[in-house]
């Protein structure tokens, strides 16, 4: 998906030139902790950074040279080459939500994930068009042990979906197996030459990469998968709370670990990560879609345009509402408006967010998905042209009259708008026949109705069998893990 | 109120021309009619215009060459200098919804509107920081005969309110004594010299003028009030089905009734407005804060810039749900964020409206005001600077600490973020245990206790028996019309 409309840039050349120079700051002066990762410790000392414990520090302009040898821009793959997503440059990909350890509908009410419900959104995301990502962990197996989550989450993507996917970080072992999986499905060969699997890594922010997350990285990295490194920033909590500083601290810490990625393999694919956003300091609540998180969302995508580097939002869809309600819609639109008009490459927790992340909500999958389809439709823009401005519409229908029967309206009514997922809330009193239901409401039956027309694609039974097996040799290998 | 934010330019120099050379061959071939006004003929004949029947053509150039007397900005006063709002420039104005016949509550439902239902929404309107303007028709009284509302709507914003507001349109007579009014309170030799009062022109698209409305237009012109010159198209219906189309149509047809302002009087301020959205062209349903609607308005702003007018916003938080729900807020936050981008000098329907404008919500009220107060906050920018971006932070917290409680964010944490009008959603467990409540429940709330702590502005008590005075003779002088 190619955007046409141009990214809205927020900031003034010597404005971003301060935060730079605050990020590069930070970089020389604050370092990053690289805990229990020696490899890593190792690697920066060679590449001549200032090594102290586990502090790295970068003098000046160390950290940008290194990420310098990251693509701008690169293909991300599927099992399904039609699926083949643009990272950079004009591409804008949508995925769902990510991390959920809830899920909530209108019949069941809020409550643990399972692995059903996991199946359910790789599903759901299959089907919808608006989506061109089945995303990662679009919620949590809480029924699945923790060890073994990875291998079923793994196998949903690659069986249910064809859609390019993220794969396991919780643990080293966990990456290598969700390379493995895929290396089934597309090949090592394949998977050596292109980006077919990206994995999350986030920074503990302010400034320490814990060991498993660095590990993690140093797997993706190696066999060159996409790394996306996400700091992750609450305004007053893991940083000032100035939108600012949250800018030059988000960029300083990914700057660290996207040079790391380098270390490892040069020219590894990566991406600009963020997950930042406000808290009502007076409650301690997190707080999303504000004005804000907003700015530094804007902000940032500019910086990742001069870093050269393929941004991935802080989060499209995102709300700290507790259902798929008016407050829900409002921050979680707020937000994607930033996120798209930034010119953020790839948007996570396009659909069914909420509660901070805490829920996937089914409701508002639709909702969210419905919107997606809605910012699609806008970033191509409005087509001047003959043909749109119609001159010729004016010799059909004069003042006063009406232009539903022109030829201009006859040739394009079916396609000139973007048409909505949701049924038509229609006319006040036909609405209220038909029981005054909810955006929410009728959103229940189209995620219902989309489940059950479910039809799995292809996928070639050798492979399949292979990749069972791999499962159930992994789950047999090993007790379970319950925390 | 003052933007900091550049507009957001959707379109490039050949399309806003390409435009432009399309409204100025429809002001050349189909013209405007002005029907049952041979004063405005007249004008427009003495002009050059050429004049067939009661059809106005204008060879090119000759409308923008009007247009060009026309102030770029101008200041919008009230009775208290200290509402004083620029219209233009970088001025943004917030005012709420106009014309819905109906008015809803989460406690009574849906109702027709009465002029207990204005004087609420007046006060609602006075009370919240983030609406400059107190708005027009903001509910119809319908418990009030047709021709004597105007009487009660002009009052309630005179002495409920201090904001600026618009008067009456619906007949020369009800717009005359609209300024009559306006002039009790501030002055006749004021009310000459200042605009005090905006009329809402809407032209009956396509090309159509009514007499109404044009002699309504006249007498603001002639009182040097604002006017508000507003096609209002549904594309596929009153113009052909592409946003590019609408936007060149409703750039004629605003050109045609700004011509003839300033041809009643030289440097009238006026402003470029509009009344665009899509329909589903399946089902007749209208539909708002659609990809294609929101296009109109980015370029529209764009437009009306070049052409040097200030632009009156197709809408704010428009939607056609019957209720504040998640579509709701999805449909309204989009259409405000293309509105706020656009550069748009005066937004209306920035709170309470529903149903395409059938109803106002007194919780949707609530939700938008709230939105209008993230939007304002966004539109300040990022500060960046040595305060903002906060190096001394990080003396007092490295990596793995936290900034709760550094001299930056104890400094800062009060004043940081915009405080949403809503009580906190909070955390799911607290939020389950208050009863559940969505956010227009919580808004509910919000509302009621607004208008019990309303406290209205001053108000000179020779001014006000003036105008009860002017109210009672007006009501007495002629026999109640009810449609």
């Amino acid at each position: 998906m190619h955007r046409r409309l141009r990214p809205y840039d927020l900031l003034d050349d010597t404005a971003l030139r301060s935060i730079e120079a605050q990020a590069d700051w930070l970089l020389e002066n604050v370092g990053m902790e690289f805990r229990g990762d020696s490899t890593a410790l190792d690697l920066f000392r060679e590449a001549g950074a200032q090594v102290s414990g586990e502090r790295v520090r970068f003098e000046l302009g160390l950290a940008r040279e290194l990420c310098s040898s990251a693509p701008a821009e690169f293909e991300l793959m599927s099992r399904n080459p039609a699926r083949t997503l643009q990272i950079g440059g004009d591409g804008l990909v949508f995925m769902p939500g990510y991390g959920s350890p809830f899920v909530s509908d209108l019949d069941q009410g809020r409550r643990y994930a399972t692995l059903a419900d996991f199946r359910n959104f790789v599903k759901l995301t299959y089907q919808t068009p608006w989506l061109h990502h089945s995303g990662g962990v679009v919620c949590e197996p809480m029924d699945v042990p923790v060890n073994k989550r990875h291998l079923d989450m793994v196998l949903s993507h690659l069986t249910l979906s064809d859609k390019p996917f993220m794969g396991g970080v919780t643990s080293p072992e966990r990456a290598r197996d969700s390379i493995a999986m895929s290396r089934i499905a597309l090949g090592r060969d394949f998977m050596d030459k292109h980006a077919c699997l990206q994995g999350n890594i986030n920074i503990n922010s302010p400034f320490v990469f814990d060991e498993m997350m660095s590990a993690a990285l140093r797997e993706y990295a190696a066999a060159g998968q996409c790394v996306c490194v996400s700091p992750a920033i609450f305004g007053g909590a893991m940083g000032p709370v100035s939108p600012a500083a949250i800018t030059a601290q988000t960029l300083a810490e990914g700057m660290a670990g996207i040079a790391l990625t380098q270390l490892i393999r040069h020219g590894c694919p990566v991406m600009l990560g963020s997950f930042h956003s406000t808290m009502n300091l007076r409650t301690g609540s997190l707080t999303f879609g504000t004005p804000e998180a907003n700015l530094v969302t804007l902000a940032l995508s500019q910086l990742g345009r001069r870093l050269g580097i393929p941004v991935r939002s802080g989060g499209g869809h995102v709300t700290a509402a507790n259902a798929p309600d008016g407050q829900a819609m409002a921050d979680s639109v707020n937000a994607m408006w930033a996120t798209v008009l930034s010119g953020s490459n790839q948007v996570w927790h396009a659909a069914g967010w909420l509660e901070g992340g805490l829920t996937m909500s089914y409701e508002k999958f639709i909702l969210d998905s419905d919107n997606c389809g809605s910012m699609l439709r806008m970033v191509q823009g409005m087509e001047v042209s003959d043909e749109t401005l119609s001159a010729e519409s004016y010799s059909e229908a004069g003042p006063g009259d009406n232009f539903l029967l022109t030829r201009h309206t006859m040739q394009h009514y079916a396609e000139a708008n973007y048409e909505s997922l949701l049924p038509d809330a229609g006319p006040f009193e036909t609405w209220s026949e038909n029981g005054s239901q909810s955006a929410a409401e009728r959103a229940n039956g189209v995620w219902k109705e989309m489940l059950a027309n479910y039809l799995p694609p292809e996928l070639d039974p050798e492979i399949r069998a292979e990749l069972d097996e791999f499962v159930a040799s992994g789950k047999a290998a090993a007790a379970d893990e319950w925390y």
